[in-house]
């Protein structure tokens, strides 16, 4: 995918596992957040309940939904498990695999994209060459247990004034703040949240859309 | 590997990770277990302060250093890492990747191994064909936190009587008992604190191997 293609794919990007859909069957939820126009979709059953061998076959489900609408599919962490379900890439966090070992076995023409939440670690990340960044918690986060305290909007402006990677803003964005991370330079806005604790997801995601192609546009 | 070597591989089998070596580099240990007499290793670095990139690159030392002794290297859980690291295979939980979905990223030639600690988990993995099998545990451990209690001698004679694939005891087996769980139809002994937690790994290494291959002889 090109670097165009990626920041459009950013824009409205679901990052979701069973846990953070309040009950509800995971695939309903992101095909829901699909019809509302979400652009890409990474699955996160880390720490899940799930066993490897149930992720396998709910992550199969999913990939195949994001197919259908032609969206990303990017798993979280495992590069075996995003082999196996034939992911479109990966997504690792500082403590991950590095993406340069994660392309060794992914091979080419697949996204890999690299969690910062501080300036060291962008130092870090800058010299794995990722596809493209997340970066946050830019607001306070219910969804990650461990995510540390906000970095605000500041390090998103900072990573933008240091590369021109694609770049995603994540933690505690919703339809009322999501401008404020596309102003500070992000290419889109990564949630789970806004969408997988939503009482109607579809719309979450529509509202969502509107306000960072409002923003992107100019509007 | 064909079953005959693997079952020699199986005799003394260490399993080992940063978190079972009393502060000690994992590499010193495995290097002195080498000396001793070890025939596999498993690499077992879950649940582990390391981040993967510190893995990643302890697992190439220690893969490095079984090449030296013609010892087969396994990765506990993580194909990927098993991939990254051209181990000789993989061993897996049962609530970790399913055996063929390990071996379809591994590609053929390479060991999966799996654990089994009832009746039901020995029927789910006959239908995975792994290549090998892990019993237990065999006695109390206080090397694995989730370990579950000791199924005996017996779940190894009962899961021999039910096949003929190479198959390991493993939990809480040393020098005075692994004659036991060989006499029950063991090709071999797993350990994990009979070395990494003996204040001569290298003894302890021979130590266990001298009671195995006894036995194994009919002495």
């Amino acid at each position: 995918m090109d670097k165009r293609a990626l920041r459009a794919a950013l824009s409205v990007y679901l990052v979701i596992g069973s846990a953070h859909c309040k009950g509800r069957p995971l695939l309903e939820v992101v095909a829901a957040a699909l019809r509302g126009g979400v652009t890409m979709v990474q699955f996160r059953e880390k720490d899940s309940p799930l066993s490897l061998r149930e992720t396998v076959a709910l992550g199969r489900a999913l990939r195949e939904r994001c197919r259908q609408f032609g969206v990303p599919f990017i798993v979280n962490d495992r590069v075996d498990l995003a082999l196996l379900l034939d992911a479109d890439g990966v997504h690792v966090g500082q403590e991950d695999l590095p993406p340069s070992e994660a392309r060794k076995l992914l091979g080419p023409g697949r996204i890999v994209g690299m969690s910062v939440s501080t300036p060291e670690e962008l130092d870090v990340a800058l010299r794995e060459e990722p596809d493209y960044l997340g970066v946050g918690p830019v607001y306070a986060t219910t969804s990650k247990a461990d995510a540390g305290d906000p970095v605000g909007t500041e390090l998103v402006a900072y990573v933008r004034s240091r590369t021109d990677l694609p770049l995603v803003g994540i933690g505690g964005i919703a339809p009322e703040n999501a401008a404020a991370v596309i102003a500070a330079g992000a290419d889109g806005v990564a949630v789970v949240s806004a969408i997988g604790s939503a009482s109607d997801p579809e719309a979450a995601a529509r509202a969502l859309a509107r306000a960072v192609r409002g923003h992107q546009a100019g509007v």
